[in-house]
């Protein structure tokens, strides 16, 4: 049978501290849809992480808090700039079109999936014609795709322009967690005037769980009714709040995040092939063969050659020192 | 403090089977997006439930199940014929319109929340015309949002029309387990000929989770893909299959809703005011006014006056024998 | 041959006026899409006629210009009042909906598809709920689809309340220059607070073009683009201009208007059947039962029932007095 | 004054065989939506010039036309084949993403705007994957956006294999009378599986009227409901129809392209700067530095830099020899 370890970081389950939050919050009658004390307490608890006054929502899809804050950021008949392998724009099937209702993602080239200032630049200095879309926000992702992570300065190098000229921000935090355990200040997004975060918790080691931050409170007006209308907003709200409680109460959603990035260190340390992204999160790319990444499979690691090219392996909260060792045994053996 | 117990079946947590479940598959690595072995299983009792060879699929909101249903059933310039007060149609804030790109819910009246045959027969009498939409598919919800049970007999006398007409049928089984305590077979409905059938679990006792059924084989193809664009693919699916194991390996999600259904008895038993729909399932509404409701909320009742102007009371798999009694006395010494 | 001469008012050609208009400009090379000459002299003379420094677009449906309209006015997720009757509620099939991603129109009732204030006092009283739409705009007819003029007294007393709610402000002006002509006053509309106003061409006489006038400056932005999106941005923008050049420096658009205004008043006094509604405007409403609409039609005039059941003659700048007495003569055979 | 002769093919008015049906069917009461009698005998011409038994629809813009032409095609979550260049992926705006609800729009290479084989039979080969969508419709061009003309074997080539494959096909016509003046075969489009052709009016030298070709029957049930829910059901329907029995009665329509395509050529002829695409149809397209492009927009010609980066000089049924010859000399000037 596959082994699924380095497959992605979602396919472990919940870690301990999520799905015991879980059981712990479920008895009692609660009201639902938001108003919960279970998602008072969560959402209290992501302000303090953030540092910053927002509305919180939970929803069970980063795809669709993506996509809901896309829409929330550009007119149907405008675009958000985002890195040509960004999330949004090559593994989230139209999302964000369908939810914005047509809108355009319009990407940019750069990096390990960090955008290069430059193609802001250029996109922002565009005249608007009617024949195209204009942008109208800035999609970041933070760690990137490639496991890289934006330092504060990065991120403002490329969010003050955007900024400037009247754009929405917004951060898709799948690996959030990650880049906050490789250093980065998630304190500083609300500075930067980021106007949604959404915050990973499913990568994170939550069951399906991801929180819709609006830093910016103009958004926050009837936005349960926009959940509700594009089928997010959950009645049992408690059961993707409880998660949340469980991990920053402990702590574990940070420790556990470092935890996954030490383990794709660990890999890098012992990995045969040459690196083709720096390993600053919990991500290792490599270039491989065709005919070793069969090798590989045949020792039953399954894992996926990603869209640049690269074969690549993701470490979680769960992933084991031993299993990182096992890999790295089978893949000295076959390189 | 408010006591939520009979505002909704949506304000209990998960009940234990369904709980256990989630413990109990949350270990190892699994493949995500519903390939998972959990996910598997999930369906092939659902399957066996239904008596059919349908596609199963895991959503976290009912109101994206039948969204996405209904948009699989109808064009943007077409329409969904339901009852005037069909949750679709009055508590889920034009999400159908969103999925289906427009949609139309052309509304049928009928007695607690049950179509009246004639409406369905001259709705499917009208000439098609440009200016209006023209009705392509039924929805039907059982039991119905007014505590209802459709005989067999009832629903083939809907379906059967509709069917003959060439249109889809979908089934809003929010509350299914509960009709089906009540004496109903959901075996006659792919004999009848539903298309999608979404089977509730939230308000059945799970955490949150509906299962979209395709009973038409033509409707499966690329419908992952649909999920995915439509924010409802979860990556680590088992979360919202699990329950489902839990509940229908073991039996309790129908013998649970046999249980709601007798509190919601028992407490109709009780009630000294008039009862405005008949006692089926797990819900009673009962004439009250506004004095009367403000007196109960007073001793700490939180219950909702429906779009009837009927007061609702729902029972669920927790509601508690003296909780019904209490409230009973509560009722007795405001009416 | 059925005569269609009081089927409706689009059943006309273009009045000369307009024809000639766009004979008139059709020689030389213009640039396209709105920045022609002929588009910047009709936005001048639109904005004569409201005394508004609007921004004026061209398209050639009245359908897609209140669909635009309302889209830019409430969120997919928020709702527009308006008539039960309005024209967008019952004979666009859906396309508000469609153009604002699901969102919803929330009917109110009143006489003669003149909304009654207190619906929309009821209406802006109700609490923001996630489950359903809250309305974010007003949406009114005038003249309405029952040839009723409001007057501006009777607009204020709608649009006043909404405006102070924050409602944003939309008059599907279809037969707008009837109710010119019968002695409305297009300047007050800007002084009213409208946002956007729909500018019939078609109707009053015009070959395919309404004008979408925005009187809200915020909402001109990008409005190119959304209607290129739209699929509402001709790229021979001329050919929608022309006409209101044509109509609106010979004062035909209400000349004409004021023609089909008395035809109506003229075919009410040889009216044998009972007016259902008052004649102010180019239509008449009246109570004929089934056998006498197929008598009617018999004779080879073809006119609809309604949706309020009552019979319907429309008159048009084209409509003789020789056919209204024609029309006379056989409604007094059969009476 | 700039002269905008060469712009595009979009600058110049009506043909007079177009402008004298306008005129010629104005007169008169017709029923409107399509069934009147123009509107019937523009669709009999059209039958006749396909030769296939097609349902024929009418629509202003050549935008909605081929969005509502790929959202008939293909499903929200599905992709729709077409060139990187093509004007739906390029110069619309989003418009087949708005009216297919997010549908994605998969980019092929090829020189010249034509695809080239292999790129579609890569996209087939890869096989579904709810992440990102898969090909349901293939979208060409003809006359391509570069002026060239797939002969029928080229076309055929494309087709085969996508039909093969079970996708839908479309043909962008904007400038089909071009490619047929060039010898391609409009009959062969039916026999080839077409589902969908846009005929293009408008830059034919129409006033603005497209036609909306169903030659796939299953596709035209519903069609007008489509239409107006998607604010392109004309009412008064004569004046799009109108053109195209002027154009094709008298043979003008393929006549004038042929006028067109020779001053193409006769300006190819006079060109001292490279051709950067061959010469099929009525486009000129050349390598041209930006001082030189200057210096001809300094002499009053208005041209647009392409997004390849060519110059592009467009001719119309309306290019008089004489500009061509002016415009030569001050080319030859500057060069």
């Amino acid at each position: 049978m596959a082994r699924y370890d380095f497959a992605s970081d979602n396919v472990a389950g919940a870690m301990p501290e999520a799905l015991d939050a879980l059981v712990r919050f479920n008895g009692g009658f609660e009201g639902g849809y938001g108003g919960d004390a279970v998602s008072v307490r969560a959402a209290e608890l992501i302000r303090g992480l953030l540092d910053a006054d927002a509305e919180v929502r939970f929803v069970a899809s980063g795809t669709a808090a993506n996509a809901l804050a896309l829409a929330a950021l550009a007119a149907p008949h405008e675009g958000v700039l985002c890195h040509d392998h960004a999330h949004i724009a090559t593994d989230e099937n139209g999302a964000p079109g369908f939810f914005g209702s047509g809108l355009a993602l319009l990407t940019l080239p750069g990096p390990s999936g960090r955008i290069a200032p430059q193609g802001v630049v250029e996109a922002l200095a565009r005249p608007d014609e009617p024949h195209w879309p204009s942008p109208a926000a800035l999609s970041l992702t933070q760690a990137t795709e490639y496991g890289a992570v934006y330092s504060g300065q990065d991120l403002e190098r490329l969010a003050g322009p955007a900024r400037a000229a009247g754009l929405g921000l917004h951060l898709d935090g799948a690996r959030l967690a990650n880049a906050v355990a490789a250093g980065f200040d998630p304190k500083s997004l609300a500075r930067m005037g980021f106007d949604i975060v959404v915050l990973g918790g499913t990568k994170a080691g939550a069951s399906p769980t991801e929180a819709l931050v609006l830093l910016n409170p103009r958004l926050a007006r009837r936005f349960g009714a926009r959940l509700k209308h594009g089928g997010q907003l959950i009645s049992k709200a408690r059961f993707l709040a409880a998660p949340w409680v469980g991990m920053l109460e402990s702590g574990a959603w940070t420790q556990r995040a470092a935890h996954a990035n030490a383990m794709a260190r660990r890999l890098a340390d012992l990995m045969p092939f040459p690196l083709t992204h720096p390993v600053e999160a919990n991500a290792v790319f490599v270039a491989m063969d065709e005919a070793r990444l069969e090798a590989l499979k045949a020792r039953g690691w399954f894992v996926y050659r990603f869209i640049d090219g690269s074969v690549r392996f993701m470490c979680s909260w769960a992933t084991r020192v031993e299993s990182v060792e096992a890999l790295g045994a089978d893949l000295a053996a076959i390189a």
